[in-house]
């Protein structure tokens, strides 16, 4: 910091030149984030300054965070799960384990998450010291309920399931994974941090929520597929008893006590969130769904068309491609502009949000054809 | 979720009902929150996208952040301290003490912190496993090194110091709990969230920052006295080495590990707090800082005119005020819409944000020489 202050438009200058260094998601295929909705940037706005940290302030932005989590709860199929909105998906997944751990009463706990997990996972085992235990997926890049059996003990306090996993998209089998949590009397985690607004949208899906017995919490994330703003996660427990497992006393506040990680938290995301969902409804979102599942498949034939195949077919709209060479393409992808990301097994990996499109999406196909020589 | 949706305009209509039910800031003296600053929002608005969880697609917020913090490094004195923008306080502090733990080697560890340290340390101490022990204060609600001292044993990995706390505005001897750091070998954080923006341009203050040899980490939130937007926290560390006990790799991503508690964050905040320091400058933030000290005083000198005095002399924009039957004169003010709160120890507790105004104090007094029956 200096001194004097400059003059506001010497300010707005300097942010304006900056932002153009910044890429914009035009041609980003790499990302689980996108553009807002309109309606989210109004509603944001309305409400910059709302502290839900401090909800006997906001009553009204409280009672719009309330009102969200019942919309994601019964999406996520338990009209009377209880939670919060959260930063995003690390947040949750975060809470979700210490609920898991507060409650196990184990010492030198360990959970057992797929190998295909979110690296927030790693994040969570240094910041909680709970053993994260890694279960091998399968051909499809699912994980392996055997495996996962395997590697509980009696420190187990609880597995994780992912519903859309970072990588490939994939669903793992949560039934199985339900009937193993139960049947060893563990709590089961979904990070369906990007396949939340997305799997209850699809023509057809496997059980992957809350309806399925043996499933104790749920993270979905709006700032994802729900194009609510940064920063907007959502955690739900099945039973209150594991929310109130994270409660910390504040004194010299409006509430009694806070289950959140962080204190002052964004009501402007929150009233972002239930705009969307307010301004779209179910079918406002199937209908957002639908188009990006049609962009894959585009995606998946164009590419097919000149011999670039996926390892895996796609379920949701993460595709990813078997591609030769794939540093020295994703150079040349990158001198046009484009931006793809890596699976850990070697894939070009694109995901498809709702900021791409059709004509856009040729464009890449022409490029990628052309980088990978056919 | 509804099936279908709403119209764009019952959306909003919602919206701006559950909005008049927000109080405003305009009577609230219990918040460490306030009005963003009008080129913060501006700024906030340009950057709503931007995600600093993915940097490489967002180069210009990477180089805003980079330089925000080179700004409070050198607003906090010590020019070449490391860290980044958190989501707040809670953040920042949660990531101290999760460094110092993880460099210790210890087993068991606990910290030794002021009896008056934000709720957020019992948050901490259950999240990472870490026994919080509490030093309690002297006559002038600032902590006790002596008590620190006696509390420390061979499992104690850090001490904290507050300066700018919750309830009192106080600053805790930080020079002393230094040396007591340097003599026993431990480290030493300083929770500056809301005293980071006012003690600098404070007319004369003791040393509190990383300019004293000992302190290790200092904590700062843009989004109090900073009147940046929410979430604006901020972290420092003197040595870069403890920072990088944070780093989690992030594959998949632009970037190769991340430090930072949560995945996807904002850069919208960021840019605010951007945005505020090079607009304000040094000499902004004194006009701002001196204002608000200038109305505390107002409202020092008031109340004590009709017997109400304040049971310490305040340091900066807190004040505390000793009230007969306090929970009712606290209903009495409610009913003219005005909120404070209440410490641990039973005072009226009121902080003196940049939102307030003379003639609102003026009329405060008015109402709280009533409400006391004076």
């Amino acid at each position: 910091m200096m001194e004097d202050g400059i003059c506001f438009e010497d300010v707005l200058a300097e942010l304006e030149e900056l932002k153009r260094r910044d890429l914009g998601y035009t041609r980003i295929l790499s990302s689980m984030c996108t553009h807002p909705h309109p309606i989210a940037k109004i509603a944001h706005n309305l409400f910059l300054e709302a502290n839900l940290g401090d909800p006997g302030l906001f009553p009204g932005t409280k009672a719009i965070e309330e009102e969200v989590i019942s919309m994601i709860a019964a999406l996520l199929g338990d009209r009377d799960a209880t939670g919060y909105i959260t930063t995003g998906g690390t947040e949750s997944n975060i809470q979700a384990i210490r609920a898991f751990r507060n409650a196990s009463g184990k010492d030198g706990e360990n959970i057992v998450v797929p190998a295909s997990a979110h690296f927030s996972f790693d994040k969570i085992g240094d910041l909680l010291r709970v053993e994260v235990r890694k279960a091998p997926l399968d051909g499809e890049f699912r994980v392996d309920p055997a495996a996962v059996e395997d590697l509980i003990d009696d420190r187990t306090i609880g597995l994780v399931g992912i519903a859309g996993t970072t990588e490939y998209g994939q669903i793992d089998p949560i039934e199985d994974l339900a009937k193993i949590a139960l049947e060893n009397d563990l709590f089961l985690h979904v990070d369906a941090a990007f396949g939340g607004f997305v799997i209850p949208f699809l023509d057809s899906h496997p059980p992957f929520d809350l309806s399925v017995d043996g499933v104790s919490s749920i993270t979905i994330d709006p700032h994802k597929m729900g194009m609510s703003t940064i920063p907007a996660g959502g955690i739900l427990f099945k039973d209150k008893r594991l929310l109130e497992l994270l409660s910390t006393p504040t004194p010299y506040l409006t509430s009694k006590a806070q289950f959140s990680l962080t204190g002052t938290r964004s009501g402007a995301a929150a009233a972002a969130t239930y705009a969307v969902l307010r301004y779209l409804g179910f079918k406002g979102f199937k209908r957002v769904v639908d188009r990006c599942i049609r962009m894959t498949k585009m995606l998946k034939d164009g590419a097919s068309s000149f011999g670039v195949v996926p390892p895996v077919e796609p379920v949701m709209n993460v595709l990813t491609l078997e591609v030769k060479d794939l540093r020295q393409v994703i150079r040349e992808l990158e001198r046009s502009g484009w931006r793809v990301s890596v699976t850990r097994e070697g894939f070009m990996r694109l995901v498809i949000m709702p900021h791409l499109t059709e004509p856009i999406l040729q464009e890449f196909l022409d490029d990628l054809k052309d980088a990978t020589g056919n």
